[in-house]
C-alpha cells in the first residue's frame, strides 16, 4: 500500500484522480492540500466524494507532505510546482507532476512560453516525460514524472509513429484540437461561465498557447528532427474530451491502408491506445484512460484523427499509469 | 423617435434589449451606462453587437442620462435601482425598472426577503406592475413600471386567470420551475462554471427564492385572496427558457376542457400568450415573446404548464412591450 | 465465476452494465443477445467497447441462453420479457429482468397501464421487487429480480422512510422528475433528435405514465395504506440523471431536522444512499451507484429531493447490486 | 408584395426561413408543400409558429405552386429538386435553391460526389451562385439561384478575397469546420441521437463531404486558378453555428495586418460580414445574417476563422438576402 499526497486537489484533475484512486487497491491517500481556510471535509469542496473519502483539505508544506506519503501527485499550476519539487525529492517523495514545469528541456524556451524564470532550471533535460507508449522504459526508476499535457498527449500518439517511421514531413504539421472546458479548470471565468461558452466553438490562443514546445519537443524526439506544428486550440461545448486533428505531408507514396498499419504496429502491445478504422467520437473514450486514434489520406495529405478523455488519458489516467510503472503495479491497475 | 437610456448595460436582459429595440422604429438608443473602467464600445463587451449599435458604456448619473433620454430601462440590481429612479422620475424620465425593487407592495416585505430596507418605501403601492395581461390599463400612463421577474411571469400567467374564475384553492399551491442558466445573470460564479452546471440539473433556494412574494402578491390580487405557493425553481443545463410547472386543488369538478376554455377566454385578445392542446418545451418559445400555456386534470388535482424565454418575455420583450404601451405604439412592435 | 448473459445487449442499459460487469472480478460475459443481423462484433454498436469485450451479438432463444449461463440479464422491452422469463427459470438461470413485466404484483393493473396482457400472469406478486433498500432480505434467494424503474427509484427512496415512519399524508403526493435524455433509449425519434430536445426542457405523460403504478405499489407497501401520486416526468437536456422533486402534506408538526433524521437513520447502513444537507445536483451522483436525498419543509409542506444516475442505480448499478446480493458476493462488489 | 411559397417545409432550413418571412413587409407566404399525410396545419410540425402562420402543409405539384407563387424558396433535398426547378421556371416563378443542384457547374462533377445523373444537367454553368458577397450583380435578374452551403459560405467568405489578392496558394488549403447539429436534417438518426452526439465531437466524411466541389469551383472563380481543399468537417454538440479554420500558405511576406486590411477593404460595404479582430466564436453571429472574419499568421502559415449561424447567413439568411436582390427591396429586409 503506497501513501499518496495530492497538492492542490481541488480542481478537476484532482478530483479524477481521487475517483481514480479510490478504486486503486494499493494506493492510499493520507493528505490532500490546499489554501482553501478553515480545512474543510474534501466533500465540501467536491460532493460526489461524499461518504466516499475521509479526508479534509489541508495547507501543507512540503516537509509535512513528506512526513505522511511516499508518492506526490501535484495538481499545482506551472511555476508553483517547480519550487516544492525539490524539497518534496529531497525528502525522499515520489513525484509525479501534472503541471508543465518539468516537460520542456530547456530553461529559455521554458521562460519565452510561460513568462516567467524556471525555479528549477538545472533538472530541466532529466525529467521523464510520462508519456509510456513513448517513454515506458524510463518510468519504474524515475524519482519524478512531468505528467503530459492533455493536448500534447492527443498529438503526439497521433503523429509520433508516422515521425518515428519516417512516414511524414516534420515541418507545417497543422494540429487542430478540440477540448471539452473542464480543460479550462476549475476557477470560474467569463470564457467559460456558462452561457458564455455553451452553444459556441471558437477558437483560442491561436499560435500562441503553451502546449505548442511541449508536442514540437516531444515529436522532435520521435522524428529525430527538428518538428514545428501550428496548433490551434478551440473550446468545444461539452464537459470533457479533445479531438485532435491533424494535418501533415507525407514523405512519398503513401497509402490509408499503409498508415493504419504502421500505427497497429506500433500501438500492438499498448493497453490504452486503440487504432480504429471507424472515425472515432470523443465519446467512445470519456470516462476512460483509452486513445483512439485513426488517418486518413486526403488529396496527398495525411489526417489523423486522436481522441481521448482530457481528465483521464490526458491528466489523471495517465498519471496513475506512471504511477502504476512507477511502483511495479500493473499498467492497468485503476484504470480498466 | 423616443432617445432611450439603458442602465447597466453589460448583462443579459440588457443585450437582449438592445437587440430587440435596434428592430423598433421608434426607439433610439441614446445612452448606455455601466461602471466599466474606460467608457469602451458596447461591442466590446457584447461582441454580437460588432457593426450593429456604435454607443460607448458611459458611467452615468441620473441627471445626465436624463438630460439625454426620455425613457429608462433600468437594468440595475435591487437595492441600487430604487436609489435612482426617484432622481429619474424627478427629471422627467419614464421609467421600466427590471428589478425587483417596485414589485411589491409593502416595504417590510420586501426587506424580509431582500435582507434590506427600502430605499423609496413610499412609493411603493402606486407603481404598476407591467405585466400587460393583467393591469394593461394602468400602463400607458405611468411614469414608472415594475417590469415583473421571470419565474412570477411564468407562474402567474399560468395561474391568474384560474383564480380569478375562482376554480382553484388559492392556498398551497406548488410552483415547481425549471430555468437556463442565463436567468443567473453575467458574472462567473462556481454554480454557473460550465464543468460545474452542464449535464446537471439541481435545486436551489427552496422556499427562500425571492420571487415568491412577488408570486404570492400578483396570484392574491387575481383570486381576491391571500394565496400562499411553494416555490421551487431548478437549474437546468441549457442557456434560456422557463417550464413552470404548477399543482393546486380545484374548487369542485374541474375537467381539462373546462380548464383549457377558461384560459382561452381569459387570453382570446393576447397577442403573446398562446393557450395550447400540447405540452409545450421551451423551445417553442425560445427567442420570442410568447408565453405558452396548457393545463391538465391528474388525480383531482390541477396540473399546469407554462413556458416562456426568460430573457424575452420574462424580462426585455415584456418591457418593449410595455413601452410601447407607455407611448402608444403597436404592442407588438419590434417583438413579432 | 458467473457465466452471465445479457438479453437485448444493443440498448443504453446494457451497455452500461457491460461497462459494470468488465470491472467485477467474478462475473463472466458469455452471451449477448439481439436480433442484429450478421452477428456483429459487440463493438461494432457500442465503439466505447472496442478491445474491451470480445463476444458477438447473437439472436438465440431462451434455451441457448441457458445452455451457456447461469445469470440472464434481460435489458428487453416489456411484454417480450415476460415471455422468455419463463423458460430461462425452468431451465434453471437466474433472472434479473429491466423491463417493467415482474414490477406490478397485479396482472390488471399492468393491462390498465401497459395496453397489453401480461403473458406470465400467475407470477406477478410473487417477484422480488429489487431494491435493497427495502427488500434485501429477499433477493438472495430469488430465481427471479424485477429491476426497478429508473423514475420510482428516485421517488420511492426519498418517500419510503417517510411513509414508513407515517410522516407523511399518503395521498396527493406529488412527484416532480426530470430526466436526462438517456432514458428515453438508443431508438432515434424525434423528440431526441439532437436539435428538438437540446436546449429545451419540456414534460411528458403527465399523469399517464406507466412508472406511476409502480411508485403508488411500492410506496404503498411503505406505508401500509394506499398511496396515490400525481406523477410529472419532464426531458432535460442532459445525457443521464434523474432528479426528483416530491411534495408531500405532513401528517402534524415535522421540522426539517426531523426528517432528515428519520432519512439518516433509516439509511445508516446502506452503502448507496447518502443523506445529504445541501441540495444535491444530479452531477454528483453521475457516473456511480449513489442516490443522494434531501429533504425540506416549506411552508407545512415536505419537500424531498432525490438525484441518481439513470442507467446507473436507476437501472444497471442496481442490477449488479441485486446480482451481487443473489451470488453472495458484497454488495457493492463493481460498483464503488 | 411578393408571393412566396416554400417546398420542403418541414425541415429546419424552411422553419427558419418562415421565421425571416414573418417579419418582411414585402412577403407573403401563399403556399407550403410536404408530403406529410393530411394537410396538416404548419404549426402541428413546427410548434412554434402557433399562431403565427395559418397555412397547412400540402402536397402540391409545380403548376399549383406556379398558379399560386412568384418566388419560390425550394428547400428539398438534392436531385429531386433538380427535376422541380425547370417546370417552375418554365410557368414563370423564380427560384431561390436551397439544395445544391445547382451549385457545380460540371453535370460530371456532380455526379461524381452526389452519385446520381443530374436531372437538369444543360442549365449547370449558366445558374448564378447567390453569394452577394460575390455575385451580387447577377443576382437581381436572376430567374434561379443556387443558395450556397453552409460550410462552403464559411470557407469562402474567409479566403475569396485572399485568394482573389493573390496573397494565399490555392493549393493545399485545409479547411477544417465544425458544425452544430441542425445542420444535419430534421430526420431523426443515430448519428443525431441526443445522447449519441451531446457531449462529444466527430470528425465525418473526412475528404469525402459534398460541399468539397463547391468550395473548390467558387474559391477557383475567386483565384482564377484551380484550388484544391482538405475538408474535414466536425459534428459539435450544438444546434446551431458553423466556425471554420483554415490553414493556407502565403505566397510570399504576409503579415496580420495585411491579412485583416485586405479582409476589411473586401467587405468594406458588405452588410453581413464583419471582419473582426479578436477571435469570433459561433454565439456572436447566431441569430443573425452575421459572417464573422478574422485572420492570424502562425509559423508562415496563413489561419482564418470564420463564424456564421448554418441556419440563417448559411441558408435561410442568405436566401431572404437573395430575395431582397431579386425583388428590389433593401438587402437587409427582415434580416437586421
Amino acid at each position: 500500500m503506497t501513501r499518496i499526497a495530492i497538492l492542490g486537489a481541488t480542481g478537476y484533475t484532482a478530483l479524477e484522480l481521487i475517483r481514480i484512486l479510490l478504486r486503486h487497491p494499493d494506493a492510499e491517500m493520507v493528505a490532500l492540500t490546499s489554501r482553501q481556510e478553515g480545512n474543510p471535509p474534501v466533500a465540501m469542496i467536491h460532493p460526489s466524494l461524499t461518504d466516499r473519502l475521509d479526508l479534509c483539505l489541508e495547507d501543507l508544506g512540503p516537509t509535512e507532505v513528506a512526513s505522511r506519503a511516499e508518492c506526490v501527485f501535484s495538481c499545482l499550476p506551472h511555476g508553483v510546482t517547480a519550487s516544492l519539487v525539490p524539497p518534496l525529492l529531497d525528502a525522499g517523495c515520489r513525484v509525479v507532476d501534472f503541471s508543465a514545469d518539468y516537460r520542456l528541456d530547456d530553461p529559455e524556451v521554458f521562460a519565452q512560453w510561460y513568462g516567467q524564470k524556471h525555479a528549477d532550471p538545472d533538472r530541466l533535460g532529466h525529467v521523464v516525460y510520462g508519456l509510456p507508449e513513448l517513454f515506458r522504459d524510463q518510468i519504474p526508476d524515475a524519482p519524478l514524472v512531468a505528467n503530459p499535457g492533455c493536448y500534447p498527449t492527443s498529438a503526439i500518439l497521433a503523429l509520433a509513429p508516422l515521425l518515428r517511421a519516417g512516414l511524414i514531413e516534420p515541418s507545417g504539421i497543422i494540429v487542430d484540437s478540440k477540448s471539452g472546458v473542464s480543460g479550462a479548470g476549475r476557477t470560474p471565468k467569463m470564457t467559460t461561465h456558462y452561457p458564455e461558452c455553451n452553444e459556441s466553438i471558437s477558437a483560442y490562443n491561436i499560435g500562441r498557447h503553451r502546449h505548442t514546445p511541449e508536442i514540437e519537443r516531444i515529436l522532435g524526439m520521435a522524428a529525430g528532427d527538428k518538428v514545428e506544428v501550428i496548433f490551434t486550440p478551440h473550446l468545444v461545448p461539452m464537459d470533457r474530451g479533445i479531438l485532435t486533428t491533424t494535418y501533415s505531408a507525407p514523405k512519398g507514396e503513401l497509402t490509408e491502408e499503409r498508415l493504419l498499419e504502421v500505427l497497429r504496429d506500433f500501438y500492438a502491445d499498448e493497453p490504452f491506445v486503440r487504432v480504429v478504422d471507424h472515425l472515432p467520437g470523443t465519446k467512445d473514450s470519456t470516462g476512460t484512460n483509452y486513445c483512439d486514434v485513426t488517418a486518413r489520406v486526403v488529396r496527398d495529405r495525411i489526417v489523423t484523427i486522436s481522441c481521448l478523455d482530457n481528465l483521464i488519458k490526458g491528466a489523471s489516467g495517465a498519471a496513475v499509469q506512471n504511477f502504476n510503472l512507477m511502483y511495479g503495479h500493473p499498467e492497468t491497475t485503476a484504470l480498466d
